[in-house]
């Protein structure tokens, strides 16, 4: 999506600064003001080592009448013990002065290298400076502002009708490593000027996130950092407040729409990632099942060093099943698809399978592996990215 | 350990010969003949794949009185139906009619590429041939002939006094890839001269497995072949029935090293590893608690290509630990040491950490990361290796 296409959010101005975070040139401070009486929700790591701005963001949430972000890239402030917590408070106060609120209406965001203290007089000086130079079309500078290892922006937007309305939806992501279930060094933040109540928002983020940052995988790791912010401003739109309206279901596509393109865009952003595939688990028990199956294959080293290879190795595929712990499962009754190519017909090689058309689909830069376990109704999906060299390369290079 | 010090152990015959599983000239498939009388006990892959000569072994293994075992390199005749599984029949036949026993009483083992047929001639060409040249001193060639991607064989033994009698134990291990808990492609052998009777053997192969193949890490897959066999042959060795007594306990203690020696030489054979690291982890609540937080270091791609760049980044560590799902974890209680020196101090870098001395640690080819939770007095360890560009390299080229 080019970057002139996407919308301004009524009720949304951007600001993208250089703070020298790090020793570079770059933009790397986001400051984000938020009109008043939007709604604002959003969901943070499951890591036990929560960055401070993460303990701030989740207290001040909790609040209410949330009016500013900041995040800056460079700089994660994980792991940086009570002085962390102190830096991101006097980043919150920051905000709060600069935009004349209170210090508990700012939602503090890091991302960066882990175990350093963030260089807070740069963060300092650098507020006001955005502050000045806030616009409802910052969107696609924010979404540079927000990369790390990232080596393109991840944008989306929707414009959907609801109640007559055109509402409009934009969205900017950031992540590339350490992207696994539960989110990761990901962020990402979404608005739309639709008005959407507190608890309405609560439930979407959640639902959204589920659809999207949840089954996406790059390497199984998750960062101490990430969180999903969705805000509705209600400048503009109308106000949904029935669940079951074709408005409300209209709405709630076109939100987990971006979020859905914001998560594949970081997949296939991944460090060194070359292919972008799509595992689908049919015939599963459950959801759950399907999902853990799904996460096996996409996430076995083994399995993502032959898609950078473009091997059809299925013996890897039938070993990653097998190691999912499906109790009772039967191989016999597992068939595994290249997109439309059967490889495994209960269990062994399928009988019409050769190795050209496996080479073919493995050929292309994206494709679907569907996995049907015969024992029952659910199907889930993931996306995943392969294990390259590069991959190895950015992440022993990473702090140097 | 040179091969020359491989002690024999009466009751066992081995024969290497070239088979032609692949096309090689090296040998690929090994006999062992087991003199009667001895007891036999093994431990299988949890992977729900289990190849076919898995399945038969687990048949055969519990009629008992299994006088050999017949193992072949270059294909694992895994996911192979309802054919593989007459092919490991078949298999055990051949040895049956060639050492003049009960087809079940033959263990069948294969390892290598996943999904394709035996080449079943060549196997029962090579059986008569391995038969016509047992012979108790084969233990290392017996190792070199088991190998797939391992760069060396591996062998271990000990000698120890058992009421009054030196007993001996020999053993040979193969593995490099797919190495995770619960064992992956690894095959292990083990054999005492000292007579154990079957129940003890049962409870002291889980054991063993436990503390040595368990613990170890290479990426986290999980083979669909994988089997531990331990051999008791009583043929010159004391009896053990006493589980007390002093005399058991020092076999035990030989046994399980014996084990952990084969299990660390397969870390350090990892695909591409270039380093072994211990990951200690103490003041768990639980041992479950610890290994689960020691495995999900050991297996985090960011640690292992930290450890590949020699890069002391110990914010990839907080990370791991805050991933691995440990509830009521106290990020504040938190250290971390790389061999004695502290780097990570109440959850955040300790004061007196220099990256000097991670640098120091980091670029030596063994060492020992230990994570203090801080929260009970339970303590575990697991052995891991780095993850390197020769990994990708190996596991992308596997095939060709």
């Amino acid at each position: 999506m080019s970057e002139h296409s996407l919308p301004q959010i009524p009720g949304i101005r951007l600001a993208s600064v250089p703070a020298r975070i790090k020793n570079w040139e770059r933009d790397d401070l986001l400051l984000v003001a938020i009109d008043e009486g939007a709604s604002v929700s959003a969901t943070f790591t499951q890591n036990a080592f929560c960055a401070a701005p993460v303990t701030v963001a989740k207290e001040h949430i909790g609040a209410g009448g949330v009016r500013a972000l900041l995040v800056n890239a460079g700089n994660a402030n994980a792991a940086t013990g009570e002085r962390g917590i102190e830096d991101a408070r006097a980043c919150c106060e920051a905000v709060a002065t600069a935009l004349n609120i209170q210090p508990k209406q700012v939602l503090p965001f890091s991302t960066g290298v882990i175990g350093e203290h963030l260089p807070l007089q740069r963060l300092l000086d650098g507020v006001p400076r955005a502050a000045e130079q806030l616009r409802g079309d910052g969107w696609a500078a924010a979404a540079k502002a927000i990369m790390t290892t990232d080596t393109r922006p991840k944008t989306a937007s929707r414009s959907v009708a609801v109640a007559g309305q055109q509402v409009r939806i934009c969205g900017i992501a950031k992540g590339a490593g350490m992207i696994q279930p539960n989110m990761a060094t990901m962020l990402a933040y979404v608005a739309t000027d639709a008005a959407v109540p507190q608890p309405l928002l609560d439930t979407l983020v959640q639902e959204a996130v589920a659809a999207s940052f949840n089954r996406i995988s790059v390497d199984g790791d998750t960062s101490t950092n990430d969180a999903c912010v969705l805000i509705a401003t209600g400048a503009t739109g109308p106000t949904i407040a029935d669940t079951q309206s074709e408005d409300f279901l209209n709405l709630k596509q076109a939100i987990v729409d971006v979020h859905i393109e914001l998560a594949q865009a970081i997949v296939k952003d991944g460090e060194g990632a070359s292919k972008f595939v799509t595992v689908q688990v049919t015939g599963a028990a459950s959801s759950e099942e399907a999902l853990k199956v799904a996460f096996e294959v996409g996430e076995s080293p083994l399995v993502k060093t032959a898609l950078y290879a473009s091997d059809p190795n299925w013996g890897r595929l039938v070993m990653a099943v097998g190691n999912a712990g499906i109790e009772g499962l039967d191989p016999g009754k597992v068939n595994i698809f290249l997109d439309d190519v059967q490889v495994v017909e209960a269990g062994g090689r399928a009988a019409t399978y050769t190795e050209a058309q496996g080479d073919k689909v493995f050929a292309k830069p994206e494709f679907t592996i569907t996995v049907d376990l015969g024992r029952g109704d659910s199907c889930e999906h993931i996306w995943t990215c392969d294990f390259s060299h590069d991959y190895v390369t950015i992440n022993a290079e990473y702090r140097t």
